[in-house]
């Protein structure tokens, strides 16, 4: 089968069915509608920059499970130069798609399952990583995007899932079968579910005894019956249906609430059941990817940020004003620090049982920790240079309107060498880097929030040698 | 007349007849319209206040010039005490609405023509202080509202206003005439200019000789002929248009741009006209006034944005949780510092020539930096407190749906005393404070660009004493 | 007897005769060792003043207790403007002396012990509040310096006082006499206690059932049997012992270690003893005055350092570089800063039960935590500024030097119009005010550490009405 | 010859005889001076380590050119694994040291020589890679170490090297013989000179026509005739020579004025001379591998900071308080960000024409402007957590006295089972690592001032990339 055009990924979620709501309104023709299309668009992007020149090697590359070429957001990485490559290509699709392209997730779940599968059954003898390999090869074979089943609602913060009112806070095993299992949950935040084949979920935090049947992996279709997909309101949603004052010409990103209302998932498709101590290893070795995945298309989001204030500094006359360059120098700092530390924790990557590389944990919580501030900040310098018209701008539809469309094109003009027609598009744009809800509120909780990118840090440091440099310095002996 | 009830005030908008587009049509009622009416709601707020016990004291004062009871948001400063009084009163209503209340510009600009016009006269032999006075009585009668027209649409910011292709890029004087001049021009950024009755204009910046078409100050009402409101979009608009999903239940903010399309403004309605070296003094002190007004009411803000984090950390279960108690000391930490540096200015005021009192420049400056900043940080510490819902929420409508609703309320349940509907409610509040672009935007160029606030600070510094200091501690003698 | 001199207060201090050791021997002559005297000199600097035309509005009020012309520095406020005056004297001192005068604490001790010995005088009818007020008559009669002896050892921090396995490592009453009582223990960073003609006690931190003996405060003089002066190491320590490289020409600041070694107070300087409810009160008083001292003193020293970083900047031939003034207005930035917040808890104070004045304790905290991280921002800036010879700039002994001198003066110039000695004073001032240990170090400690700034702003804020104020935005009826 | 140990490297400087003064005086016998000799430890340090297992696979690699084992000190990086054991190696050894251990500078100009004069050879026919790899050749086989000569004094820094009314700020050739040139002027911060054999110049800055004589680099014996080392003063300086409260027990640093008083360099050892527009190529090029050798020792001397903080928590009784957990946290954070660009900038080198390898750039820049920022802060961090008694500690002299010694040690003791004498030591180094100049201030200035790190990523980032990704979302066509 091979690897998939743009056209042949849209036309394949065509073939599918799923349940999904938004707005309050059932949703039949996802791939129709605009406001999921525009999503669906960045996860098409991946496919399509497959066939460009300028991304072909980084995106393309070659399955030893399958032998064939496939798409590199198929892949588990295999080695350091695959680790590499994700960071890589992440930055150059952020940039691409100036949003979320929403592919990653997937393929940080695949690498986590790589790895982890193998290990649970070499102490449980269990089935799970033979499992995976045969998902992870249909997943190759066709291309497919899948969507990262993590984050549950988790109800009162202050228990574990055992221990909540409502036993179904966290997702479960509600019953075992001879083929298979039925769970019950919801997952928050969603991203690109309905632009994805399949759903893998994952445990969202370590599980202890009591926990049994909270510790579950596995893979469903996204039309798997049950499956409800309700998507949330984002800032700017209405664009998009409304079809204009869109702001990023191309792209968009939704975030659905995935309801598991008694699902069943077949035993082949399961890669965790019961085995409470691996809950953790899941979720630790998913969220690094993800904080990693994070650290690359992140940069890239910001690489836009520096194009649009650079592009708006033009349009405005104040391209040689010294503090506007100062603050883009700022963005481009916080964009390379995102990426270096992503970049060295690729780098520094190690192989694990199973064969498959996982990256350095520490080096990709400093990334992440940076990102939950200074994205943000990044965005601040943006809106700063642009100026107060990144808010307020008049619609498309005035602009259009008979009676004041030139008065207002007359006054919104900038230099006189540029129409003013790019500057309305160029603030539009930045509108939508900035204040997209979906896409900046990920900056902070994405991949687990600022908190446990900060316990990751002391947890995997070596502190004890630290303390051992100190004493030898001071002349203390223990 | 006296003080003017919430349904007066909002009957006498009702009674105006401005020209106002939105979305590309026209906007005949602009009372009823629900976008525009959450902004009035604002404006409303500072009328309603004047009955509550609670602020009573602080809005309601006495005018000396009608001898009667006026809303302090139509004195201008007559003492230090109403100076502090403004910082006060904005960090009430910034609380009390929880976003802009959109009528300081107003009393900024009145507070600005009572000290400049009298200084103009007493160099011309003109006649606008008597005007100002005029004016100021019937907007003290009557308790009327006004609007800053300030932030000229600047066109190629590189050049100045007589320097522009299009002469009209920074409004100016077409005509005059025995009995008024005629403007042309268009002002950015008029929040709440359909909430007001009158609209003042200021020049936008210095102007210099060639600039004397440019050196203009008046007020018209708001729906004088010629004079066209043209609403911005904002992230969260079409919210209140389809009356759900809203966030604050009673307020919001809107802004248009102002097209004056050939105005006529009376004689006795200006207040500046071809006196270029005062325009200066007329931009520096009404965004100093300005920058002051935003101290309170953005402290304001940050209080509710406090008591959002605080009330959803009861809500989670993670009122015990130590990092979580960090980040509202450090949202705490900038409310008051804005606060703390605005009450300075007000409280080392000075008297000038005309009798009213002006602020120290570089403490409101001083604060406005710190919120130019400081609102991102704080707004990024509340969504992180709060969650990852601040984004992607299901709408109201989902959680009415009758398929899905239960299924939803039931997942978006967190600790087991507070009702779910609470915790959505809560939520929709958050994504409002944090996500609101009208609002969020004003944060950094409300007031003039960060730039400027920086260049004040440097300028009214006495930095002479400060290198004479330091030379006689290294025993240097010039 | 009335104001001092300069002269008569070193001749005073001449007359006493403490126990005092430094590098490990006793310091017979205080007055004249160089390193204590140029902290005398800042002291001294508060006397001197009080003759100077710039200053004594500022410094000179009355006191209406002995109805005499007092030193500011004696009297604990009594009206807004006493609050007001604190912070514009300690500032322009600050700035005045480019380092701690070192007599803000003992006027911190006499502002809290007016307000609470009285409290404890109506409820336990003691009579501290007689014994202060008599007291104090003889500080402001004399002209006199106090010290403020506050921070315990403290031991296991983990522990309270009794708990500690050694019960000194807080200050407290070993023996109770007729005539007074006997008090053991130590009292750290203890600047200027040589200075100072009293020492003053308070507790440091709340005391609990059990902590009856630690709940103590007095006063004694600096040189009563049994108190032992250590003076500790600072960073530049024995510039002022060899008399060359000073940097600060005129002042410096040295901090003692202050043992009580079984020390006799007469039950007539005994100010609090055995009231453990009241320790709470004491040490929360002193440290919000205390903080809200550094938030003026801190401002005069960035301040100076602003004035050299100009300097330098005029002698290195970078005036015009945009990145270095903007570092500068980053400078001015932080110094209006803490100005401005103490400023505003001075004009925010509230009278007292006593009689005496309190500031805003959360607008005193506010500054102090900007000091904390601030002051350490401020040098930076000012080392980028000035360059890499704040550090490595050759002693005056090697231009002194008859083979070197002339060739390191050749290379030591910077711009041709300013004497090579006036570059080399400035290098030197630069690095005396950044490299400083004993006053650098009290940005972050002074007045207790950081967190317990924190602590006091969460506390002492009013939060339920900013929840409430959430909670009507949202909708919310609880 | 081989690899030295410590006894021969300082056995190796003994033999030399250098010009050198400090204090005012000529030092004539250095390595036994102990100011001097705690420096040369340091250095000695990357001598010793190559006998130490757990530094041995990183230290020792070997040389194509001599086909021996060598230090990689002297090894111009000739692969990627090369350019990553750089960063590995400082950040270990600056863990080790815990300060600046004075061997990268001298590898920083072999690595740049190897690349550029290669360049410039084949461009103008000259013989300096010739020349150079002679060198190289030298100092490998002896296991040297060379100090890099590149700061000039500049004089006036607004004008260039020739237009200074001394032309002498600048080094300079002023005769050429035919056995060579002679050279005059002075580098500044020439942190271990004394512990160097060999001084390497560079030009400090672009140089353009009419700068011929600036163009110049070269190698030198640090005892040639001509060459004066004047040792500065730096902040703790007396502690050393004092012998006692020195912080550091093993190690430190100093770093005199290099002053070339006409000294004849010959013809072999010249690598420029005159070819201007290589001088920008040597200076990037260093700056940018020195840049990128702090990003590794200062990461480490954050881990000795970690170190200090954890184990003073441990003797303090605090090691439970969140918020110096926190603290902690964000220690490890920078140290992590400085590491983590520096070491991407390793994985991301290229190869030269010369076939040397060059580190990317950004990356490199982006890790020294976090240094430049964040070691103040976390040397600030580190001081919050340990306590007032980085500053203020008593002298050990105080400690060793029979009078007040005990006494003193019995209120210095924290936790009970932790030795008094151990917590003394640590505040010692505390006091050491956050105060001594020479070492902290060159966080700010090493490897060339911040705006010169801000001006690179600018200049090096590719920004008409990220203009164009975002006219493509904009929808804009150029």
């Amino acid at each position: 089968m091979g690897l998939k055009t743009k056209e042949e990924y849209i036309e394949s979620l065509r073939q599918m069915n799923p349940t999904a709501y938004m707005f309050g309104e059932k949703i039949t023709n996802v791939v129709d509608n605009p406001r999921l299309r525009a999503g669906i668009e960045a996860t098409a992007a991946t496919y399509e920059v497959a066939e460009l020149d300028e991304f072909r090697d980084l995106v393309v590359t070659k399955s030893q499970l399958i032998n064939e070429p496939i798409n590199r957001f198929t892949l588990p990485p295999a080695s350091i130069d695959d680790l590499v490559a994700r960071v890589k290509l992440n930055r150059k699709l952020g940039n691409w798609v100036g949003t979320c392209h929403q592919r990653c997730t997937g393929l940080d779940c695949l690498s986590t399952l790589a790895i982890v599968t193998y290990d649970v059954d070499q102490k449980y003898g269990t089935n799970y990583y033979k499992n995976f390999i045969e998902f992870l090869k249909y997943m190759q074979k066709n291309d497919l995007t899948a969507n990262a089943g993590v984050t549950d609602m988790k109800g009162d913060r202050s228990l574990s899932p055992h221990e909540q009112s409502d036993k179904d806070m966290f997702l479960r095993v509600v019953e075992r079968r001879d083929d298979g299992i039925v769970v019950r949950g919801a997952k928050a935040h969603q991203t690109g579910s309905l632009s994805s084949h399949e759903i893998i979920c994952l445990p969202t935090r370590a599980m202890r005894t009591g926990d049994e049947d909270y510790a579950v992996a596995f893979a469903v279709p996204q039309d798997t019956p049950g499956l409800i997909h309700v998507v949330g309101r984002s800032s700017l949603d209405t664009r998009e249906i409304d079809g204009c004052d869109i702001g990023n010409f191309r792209y968009s990103k939704y975030c659905p609430t995935l309801i598991f209302n008694d699902v069943f998932v077949p035993k082949e498709r399961v890669f965790l059941c019961g085995e409470t101590e691996f809950a953790v290893d899941m979720v630790v070795k998913f969220s690094s990817f993800h904080r990693q995945s994070h650290g690359g298309c992140k940069a890239g989001k910001i690489d836009c940020m520096i194009g649009t204030a650079l592009t708006m500094m033009e349009y405005n006359g104040t391209i040689k004003a010294g503090h506007h360059k100062q603050k883009v120098i700022d963005m481009i700092h916080r964009a390379e620090t995102l990426y270096g530390c992503c970049l060295a924790s690729s780098y520094e990557g190690k192989q694990q049982p199973s064969g498959a590389y996982f990256i350095d944990t520490v080096l990709a919580n400093a990334s992440k920790i940076h990102e939950g501030k200074e994205m943000a900040e990044a965005t601040r310098l943006m809106i700063d240079v642009c100026g107060g018209f990144v808010a307020d701008l008049p619609s498309d539809r005035d602009f259009d309107n008979s009676e004041i469309g030139q008065l207002l094109k007359k006054y919104l003009k900038g230099v006189d060498s540029i129409p003013v027609e790019n500057r309305i598009k160029l603030y539009r744009l930045a509108e939508k880097l900035a204040l997209e809800s979906a896409d900046t509120i990920s900056d902070i909780h994405g991949g687990g929030s600022p908190e446990a990118h900060r316990v990751t840090i002391f947890r995997e440091s070596n502190v004890e040698s630290k303390k051992k440099a100190a004493k030898r310095l001071a002349g203390i002996e223990d």
